[in-house]
């Protein structure tokens, strides 16, 4: 994979996806489309006119993982696109002016210390693949753009750790995040 | 200033500023050009075609700064294009791959425990006034696009800083650089 990847999500009629929920979490949701697909590279072509709507995001340089955090990730992480991955959720959300405001040490106090996003989604893991995608740098109307595959039968431990994400503090800074999920079409 | 805000520096024969010298200092130069003119705002309407060059960039939150380190800066830097700053200087800078492979505290500990950027960066304030911009997750040449203004009796206190950056760990990491002169016209 070449870094940073360029990905556009597109939902209308046609892709690899079914959409078959779209849950409005935070602020404004998106409008409902029947299928969603994935185009990745920054020369992928896509009929935006025909799109409901349009996604995009870069996979980038990680901005708050330590080297110790990212040898535990990468010992238990799984690729995306497994045959078994039959379900996805796209999750895009957007953070206030107020996190943005704050500095680099703040953001990871929060982020990390205080809320240990790292450690709780490294519970997930094998069973859940994920890839974030930034966004807030390409004039887009969220930040990030997280998309998560896993087995039907892993479901619930994708759950639990979207519930106690939501719980914590880092959270507090979500002004808008909308939840996509998916079946393989 | 909104933020992120999008920049676009367009090469050619007309802008705000005169290109006095184009310097390669590592890697592939830019073709010269006579004049520069700066582009602010995603929505800003400029001719492409007409230009020798254009790098665009993204004034976005800061990656590396600590609360303590923005208190200091902010308590002694000034806002670009004071009616004195005559000279300004716009640096594009490219890291390698070994670079974006550290990960966030390894980048941390290089760009300022152990190379002093910022501390370096402080030295040359207020006379110096200094934007930076990021590129590199908008699919652009370089990473980052570095403006600088200041009048014509500092320009020795700006090169005093830029010699002592170059010498740094933190700019072994560095595989492409140019230095655009520029004289308000």
């Amino acid at each position: 994979m070449t870094v940073p990847l360029h990905v556009a999500f597109v939902a209308g009629t046609s892709g690899a996806w079914a959409i078959s929920d779209i849950v409005c979490v935070t602020g404004e949701t998106l409008p409902r489309a029947k299928a969603l697909a994935v185009h990745e590279g920054s020369s992928s072509a896509y009929r935006a006119d025909d799109a409901t709507w349009v996604l995009r995001g870069v996979v980038s340089n990680e901005r708050y993982v330590t080297r110790q955090e990212r040898d535990a990730l990468e010992s238990r992480q799984q690729p995306l696109g497994r045959r078994s991955a039959t379900r996805a959720v796209l999750i895009p959300v957007r953070k206030s002016p107020q996190w943005w405001a704050l500095t680099q040490d703040e953001r990871r106090e929060i982020f990390e210390e205080r809320s240990r996003h790292i450690r709780i989604g490294i519970a997930a893991l094998p069973e859940v693949a994920r890839r974030l995608h930034h966004s807030r740098d390409l004039g887009e109307p969220f930040d990030f753009l997280t998309w998560f595959d896993f087995a039907p039968e892993h479901a619930g431990i994708f759950d639990g750790v979207l519930t106690e994400l939501r719980a914590t503090d880092e959270w507090r800074y979500v002004d808008r995040e909308v939840e996509i999920r998916l079946d393989r079409r």
